[in-house]
């Protein structure tokens, strides 16, 4: 049976702000990339989704991001080597010390935003992001997306790497993410973005071993429990990330 | 041989600016309580900090505080139970998270400013963060002021329990501290300090394992450099906290 | 014609995450008082909000808070005077430079959550606040509750009181709030609500000037629907709180 | 009699941190630009910092900057237009909030680290700065580096704008800046620092209208004492930048 991680960001409340229907996701999802306090998510919000998460047998991963709340981790920031490291190591820390201590195992990481987009492009960020997961656990497997950067990184530093797609976000027909700004680029009829993720995984070559789902989608819930029928429906076994 | 710790807060620098002389101390303490990021310090300066203390075999403990940078983590804040003990095991996650990956253990845990003055005089709050300590680690040490009600709730708990007197403040004839808005409270003396602090430590029934110096202090590094004199002196053996 | 403002408290979004009906309750209420950045809110929020609220010709007012973006600013801190002073001043002049870079006028100041509960019970600190309000500009009004330190502060410091009740919090037969841990404390039944203020301010001798309305609650825009369609059947003119 | 003025960076400690010679500095600059809390400064430092200047008779400035207290606003950060301008918006208006109310005005602005270099390069960028500034007071004056792209963008909108030389950086033959990281770009010497300052003001065609020195160098009390005499030695009057 072939075997496939259906993963979504999680924890990205703050405080009294609510984001993303984190309970409804848990049913649907294998994995969850928790928000580490730093784009989104407090030390309260964290401990309350990887209850959750524990109680639904969900993977967990860290979700780390650059320092900034006020633009969502999205806003591109120039780091040095050494504070790059130094942010992703408190993150998780941060995230796997709450998670020991209500008995979960932190196992994968996705760094988020502006982080994941700025190393997914650029060669030399993509090895200092994967150098920190590495010296913090080289157990940690990588969920990068398909092609990038942190691919290629994680594989030259033997890290466990899994690739992603994106459910709601159009491929070309080179297999590479239609840009935002380009028309088409956000896929919003579930239909279609389950048939493109069958097609994508139907290609063996790929290698696809998760499918991302983002959980502020105004459909991300119908998404997530479509995909995951389809998926069952297709012969998949919907896994966590560290069962992959 | 008597053994006694000399510890001290550091990793206080925040970005740009820059607390305390970390160096200096680092060559006298035997243990170091290391910021977190809550009200002073960030993983640049945690990493640093922690690189420093690994050089000179300095025993590394977590400072947890309450969220304030602006008031360095001295003001009152109430924070409900779930909230006290998730902010402390998010800063603990952290810190050890970075120790590991520089290759050293976290060892112990002091709380910081408002939140330690107030789980002194409140058993229930004192309970609260002894419990998150002890969910998160229940070999860590509790570095506590003699008398308190931390030292209360940890012998409660089943901890370690390291006493701790202050350096550069005084103590009346009770054994208490001498409230710092009443006259002399602050020793800025370096040898009245040194001398009550060898008092203290010969009365055995006081059990005090740990004498903190205050590295803000204008004498700090003064004092912590005569102090481990006179201890070596008087037949101490300057050990880190985990060697009591 | 009798005369009442209908207030909410406003622009308590942040980044990228919602709070509050602001386009909703903005065609109901007469005064808008909208957070500064401190518990909600952001720059861009504000701009936001003082726009919207000048498209419906409502009136503005600073809804200044302690630092406290995790707890919404409803964790009580102590703050020292010079602090305290500042603290406000900061968020007025952040507010009102927005204000008149749009077109239109800061005309009051309510303090929120915590810093409002602290100096509505403390003489001291209404004092403080009422000063700082005063000092930044002697003709804005202060909205305050009925029969609080911060009503009498402001009356002693000479500046325009306008006394508010609660629609959604119930009044005793003495005249004051129901505490919230006690049962009934909050009305969530809209008629019930209706009445009350009505009947509040039927009694002349209570001087009720405004009435607000919580801008999180489940139900708080078919509150304000119904209590500005009420007001209005019963002879009361909605005006702005700077035409009371 | 020409005239000159002299500017430093001030008001940038936070918190308990301390951070440049505020007190020593304003005994002979002629204008202060004063940090709004976004990359340094809080709103006790602010008031203190008016304080002084006021004392002095010090003209005042605004020195806003991104959100960035870790970076201290030197971290690059791409905003949006509606972003960068109600991020300056807020800063200008809660410094001068904070003057008004300690009896003094604001007079002109000058943007912080990255802010300001972003938008020296950048012409769409300084349209948006400048457009800011203006439209909260036009009668503000800028604040820029000669040849920058802040200063046509100033004189396009037809604001008054001050250029100015940074009095320990070297300048290349072409009379642009030596980038930092050429040798020989930071001029540790102050009667060389004091020759070329001299220099440039002597060259009529540049327009030079003021001298700034970091207050956070090494030798920047040295270095503002003896420019100040140096000027005044070679018949310049040393004025704010509201009377050049």
């Amino acid at each position: 049976m072939k075997r496939v991680d259906l993963n979504a960001d999680m924890g990205e409340s703050y405080g009294i702000y609510r984001l993303g229907d984190d309970e409804g996701l848990l049913e649907f999802v294998s994995s969850a990339s928790i928000a580490c306090g730093f784009h989104g998510g407090d030390p309260m919000v964290m401990r309350k989704t990887l209850r959750l998460a524990l109680l639904r047998g969900v993977c967990i991963g860290a979700h780390p991001s650059f320092l900034d709340r006020e633009g969502f981790g999205r806003r591109e920031i120039r780091l040095g080597r050494e504070e790059l490291e130094s942010t992703i190591l408190y993150q998780l820390g941060a995230l796997e010390g709450m998670a020991r201590s209500e008995g979960c195992e932190m196992k994968y990481v996705k760094p988020h935003g502006a982080m994941n987009t700025m190393a997914c492009k650029d060669e030399e960020m993509a090895r200092v992001v994967v150098g920190a997961v590495k010296v913090y656990d080289s157990d940690l497997r990588l969920l990068v997306p398909l092609g990038s950067c942190l691919e290629s990184a994680g594989e030259e530093a033997g890290m466990v790497v899994v690739r992603e797609i994106f459910a709601d976000r159009a491929y070309g027909k080179d297999g590479h993410l239609v840009p935002r700004y380009e028309e088409g680029a956000l896929i919003e009829d579930v239909s279609q973005a389950t048939d493109q993720v069958l097609e994508i995984l139907g290609n063996e070559e790929r290698l696809v071993g998760s499918v991302c789902v983002h959980g502020d989608g105004v459909h991300a819930l119908d998404l997530v429990r479509c995909l995951s029928e389809v998926l069952s429906r297709e012969g998949y076994e919907k896994v966590g990330l560290d069962r992959l």
